[in-house]
């Protein structure tokens, strides 16, 4: 049963200071512009908690804020709320890409300043006879669709420099939501990339954000994040005990067990929370976006969403080498091919992976060998990107690092300099390693700081970034709108080799409900020989040879999984005479406006999207192994106009198991008045291109 | 769609003795009766492996076998075929009580011995030069619904007496299924009262069996445990790598870290899997009965399953307690009350919890404070016990031992001496605890010769047993009667007082495909006040308050999750003037035949069971948080006769939330050609007698 809504009148960029003005001895409170949640911060014992409710009823309970450092006394208890200032904002902006064109930024701000010693609540407790009292601000900001909270710590005598070992963030839910999770604590290459499990709450141990929850009821989702990820250490959360519904803050640690070390004047991320009555309201994700600086870049019209295909998932399927051999797949014939293949068909890109000398022999633990400047013999570097500028394409440049950041950014500024000049302006960028240099877990303060550089330099050079094994999005994609797109979770590559047989039906279902909440995802759909004999090792046993797809449901993944940079995966010559191949070409990468038609989190999900600078929508559903019928309203779409639905879906007992191939591709009439009957295989999907009758 | 069965004809009995024929030089192999299920013995490389096939598709890979000691080298690899014997054996037998009265016990019997010493296979490996060469025997028995095998070693001059460390015994998969699961390694009292997680099983770590997989594609169904643990440690899962598809047994440990100690002649626990097509296959659940040894009790006639009432629930929601004073629960004045109340409604036994010294102070730390012979001094229990005899009820004596094991056993023949002289005939048994006397593991090889030792005293009193916090079940019901049920997860009483908020709407139909394939669940179920105002902390927060359940959910439970001992777990006064209550007043507890007429693990299930020795039907659905409405035919009841649906379901609006307790209770007259609409409220369910019309 929906829950009554109040909405405020509102304030565009209303600042107001008020004096320490408390509802409650000890207790001070800000709400969303619509009134329906409610953060309220309170000391009690001297321990400064925050509470959130939803409705008038408990989500989160009185949660414990602090840290602990290595050099001084924790931030925790003997703390009294000293001042508070609020302000109201409201703003509409315009993103240069995304999945809307527009924004609307509109929040309460309280701002809690709090320092040791017990004045305002009568005690007289902590350290403060001791040493000189500390403060901090707790910044909160109150959403319609959620809340962002951080400390600031300001210049002070008592706190100069500091070091934490620990942040006492917590996070107790009222509830036991169900939660899809991936562990942040399993030793691989790159610990986002793991199929997500569901359970209980009370039960989680240490789980990476974004962490999406579903309550009991299932009238309330909810994700735990963080946004403005600049210098400090990435979050994890960790559980309590089995029955406990608390979860902390757990932060990455560098290699001396410190996890983040900083001088004041000094600001954390934003811890968020992102609040939503039905699933489908989940995305598109604006909170991160909306807690993020504004952009730093003034001129972002050489920032062109696109997409792309490239000398890649050859590599993956054991056909092409990385390193130097009779099978490179970087050599310069082979990339004319793919140029030529993506002028064709009107792709903005071509992505080379090993191009770069450093690949022979163990690339992933001789880190220091790649060069960043210096091509393989065969692989003419210039004389490529001339080739494909002339064709109206462009190479993106590969640089794999292995986790090797000192000889990465010993290189950076001369190599792009050198794309520069070759008029590239893209690269993709990986971390193929579980520590980076100095033995830095691979999401520490020091990682943090360096993919921080490598944006900056990037934007210095006009070039786009689209990162492999990175840290997870927390929207810095706002004031770096070169930061395109990354990984950071599983996928289509495990189709090609994973040890466990590839990814699950569910899989995509799941990613479009957690991951995606971040930001966007290099997934890198669109394999359409659906059949893999070779991985890397060796043949495939049968039973994993089938990637869990069908064809039709690669098409679909276009809409469903966002990304800017978007690549056509599979080889040239697997498009060649497909049908099929034609969404891909028509397909957006640039969306004014998004909706969420239908869905259920590990079931299936329906999308669309309209481009953005056109009038064609875009419409994508995929199911899970399961098969189903959708019966979708196209009231999105402009009323009394007349439309064409281009409609590519799995054809007659098509299967994810045993016949992934059969699509059919047919046409028909719609409107806005038009309900949609979409039949979706067993693994399947269905893509829609929606355009304007002629 | 359908896989061909092929029939073999049945043979009863049939013994037959091969020479050492093997079909492949180091390979050999039998069969279930219906050929569809094979399982391969194959020695490579002198590792001994097994591997299973299912319509000729690789089920579980050839996986590894053997053991670690901490005494002598271990089983693993240098082993050769020496000689295999065959036999079929077809047999109907009766248990005295069940979810079915007639067992089918169908089997090829394959027994593979192996010898240190690679002649066989033409290697030489291993040491058999350098000590005499060990030998055991691989039996497997392949049925129609899955199988076994367990591991024996005959007396022997290189192996007499031995101490295992580790069972190297693997699950490798062939498929990556999702797995129900929880943890085996998380600190609690019980480790087994915990809600359930879903995920991959590639991303598994350690786990408890039953451990219930779903093949990628919902085609098959398995469930991994074990049958027959008598001298032994309990087994438990660990994962590995975490694309790795194989599970490792994982033996729990006594105090000195040995898991079994043991002297030859020796067999293991049989290491099961059973194998179905369907997820309504699953249950009953005989393939653990089936590998354990028929019945050591001649005459059963003493064993009866009953519905019990109990002085329990009180103390849970701290309106009792168990310990003496104002509120002490066990007073001779309230178990009359309970006893003129189970007489009055037919119920075969009333539960007495706190009736005996020890409760006072921290019974969970003093363990063996606790006596089993004297009551306090405001409980009379011969009174009490002539009194309830009189009408026509017994006690049930509770025996909480907090794991103290010495205390109790060195009182237990007294104790059960003096029930059985007051004519009482079923104890239930507690171990709040982590670790039992001696440091030893809850669920080490001491431990599992406790339990044991516990059946078999109380057998020899003629008592009926129901443990709480037990090991699992391993279908020792079918050897010793007596063991009627037992706890072994998360049952009712987390709704009183549990930290996270009570159960989830989900969990019974979990359970039902999890937990209950074990064996019998004393879940307890029935309760009508679903507003629990306090547990034993204080008030319970108003969130927590609700159980997350309507009441036509709880009466279903008394189908769906089987035990012969099942109680109405409820304050008698909460029945009273109830009419809903009539249900439990009318159902049965034990069944001539059981069939799951639909459900998905996780969101539904409907049970029908046909009484034993009558002619009425009992029907249960449950749902999790989601409404649902269900189509069932009434198939299974005789054609051509009438009847009577007696119906107990969710009334108008009803819903977990919020309005829990609305039952509609109405008849109509049903044939096996209805079809019967059953509309289930949001976390809720429907209870149907069905007898025939007089």
């Amino acid at each position: 049963m929906p829950r009554p809504r109040r909405r405020f009148a509102l304030c565009l960029a209303l600042l107001s200071l008020s004096a320490a003005a408390l509802p409650l001895p000890g207790q001070v409170r800000v709400a969303s512009p619509d009134g329906r949640t409610q953060v309220t911060v309170a000391v009690a014992e001297g321990r400064l908690t925050y509470a959130v409710t939803r409705d008038g009823r408990p989500l989160v309970l009185p949660s414990r804020l602090g840290f602990r450092f290595a050099d001084q006394p924790p931030i925790d208890s003997g703390w009294a709320i000293r001042d508070t200032a609020r302000l109201s904002h409201d703003e509409w902006w315009t993103q240069p890409w995304g999945e809307v064109a527009r924004v609307r930024e509109q929040y309460n701000e309280l701002a809690v300043t709090v320092e040791e010693g017990g004045q305002a609540d009568g005690r007289t407790d902590g350290p403060s006879n001791r040493r000189t009292a500390r403060r901090f601000t707790l910044r909160l900001r109150a959403f319609d669709d959620g809340i962002g909270f951080r400390y600031e710590l300001p210049a002070q005598p008592g706190l100069e420099s500091f070091a934490i070992t620990e942040e006492l963030t917590q996070f107790t839910f009222a509830d036991n939501p169900r939660a899809w999770f991936i562990p942040s604590d399993r030793p691989r290459m790159d610990r986002s990339e793991m199929l997500y499990s569901a359970g209980p709450l009370s039960l989680l141990r240490e789980v990476q954000t974004p962490l999406t929850l579903e309550s009991t009821d299932r009238r309330t989702y909810l994700v735990l994040h963080e946004a403005d990820l600049a210098d400090y250490a990435r979050m994890n959360l960790k559980g309590g005990c089995i029955e406990c519904r608390t979860l902390q803050a757990d932060l990455a640690r560098m290699g001396d067990g410190i996890a983040v070390r900083g001088r004041t004047p000094f600001v954390t991320p934003w811890r968020t929370l992102q609040i939503a009555d039905r699933v489908t309201d989940l995305a598109p994700s604006l909170l991160g976006l909306k807690l993020n600086p504004p952009s730093a870049i003034a001129n972002t019209d050489w920032i062109t969403p696109m997409k792309y295909i490239g000398i890649w998932w050859g590599m993956h399927i054991n056909t092409m080498t990385w390193g130097s051999g009779p099978k490179h797949g970087a050599t310069t014939a082979n990339t004319r091919r793919y140029i030529d293949f993506a002028a064709a068909n009107g792709f903005g890109g071509v992505l080379v992976e090993g191009w770069n000398t450093g690949w022979d022999g163990d690339w992933i633990k001789n880190r220091n060998a790649f060069s960043f400047t210096t091509p393989y013999p065969d692989y003419d570097l210039p004389g490529l990107a001339a080739y494909a500028k002339a064709k109206g394409v462009k190479l993106i440049v590969h640089n794999e690092t292995s986790g090797g950041i000192r000889n990465y950014e010993r290189q950076m500024d001369s190599a792009f300099a050198l794309y520069q000049s070759l008029g590239l302006d893209a690269i993709k960028t990986g971390y193929v390693t579980d520590t980076v240099d100095g033995g830095h877990d691979h999401w520490s303060q020091y990682a943090v700081r360096h993919h921080r550089r490598v944006i900056e330099a990037a934007a210095r050079h006009g070039i786009m970034v689209d990162v492999h094994e990175p840290l997870h999005d927390t929207g810095e994609r706002r004031t770096w709108p070169n930061m395109m797109t990354r990984e950071g979770a599983r996928g289509q590559e495990y189709n090609a080799w994973s040890g466990d047989g590839g990814n699950l039906p569910e899989h995509e279902t799941i990613l479009f409900f957690t991951r995606l909440l971040a930001g966007p995802m290099d997934f890198t759909p669109g394999i359409f020989d659906l059949l893999i004999e070779r991985g890397p090792g060796g043949p495939r046993r049968p039973e994993d040879a089938r990637i869990r797809t069908t064809l039709a449901k690669q098409l679909a993944l276009y809409v469903v999984l966002y990304s800017p940079m978007q690549m056509a995966a599979d080889l040239p010559e697997n498009y060649e005479g497909q049908p099929a191949f034609q969404f891909i070409r028509d397909v957006a990468v640039d969306w004014d406006t998004t909706r969420v038609l239908d869905g259920r989190i590990g079931d299936y999900v329906a999308v669309a999207r309209r481009e953005r600078g056109g009038q064609s929508w875009f419409l994508g559903a995929i199911t899970d192994e399961e098969g189903r019928t959708l019966d979708l309203p196209l009231n999105f779409l402009t009323p009394g106009r007349r439309y064409v639905a281009e409609i590519y879906a799995d054809g007659p007992k098509a299967h994810w198991l045993d016949n992934p191939l059969p699509v059919t591709i047919t046409s028909r009439p719609v409107t806005s008045a038009t309900r949609l009957r979409m039949v979706l295989a067993p693994g399947g999907g269905q893509a829609i291109r929606i355009r304007p009758a002629r």
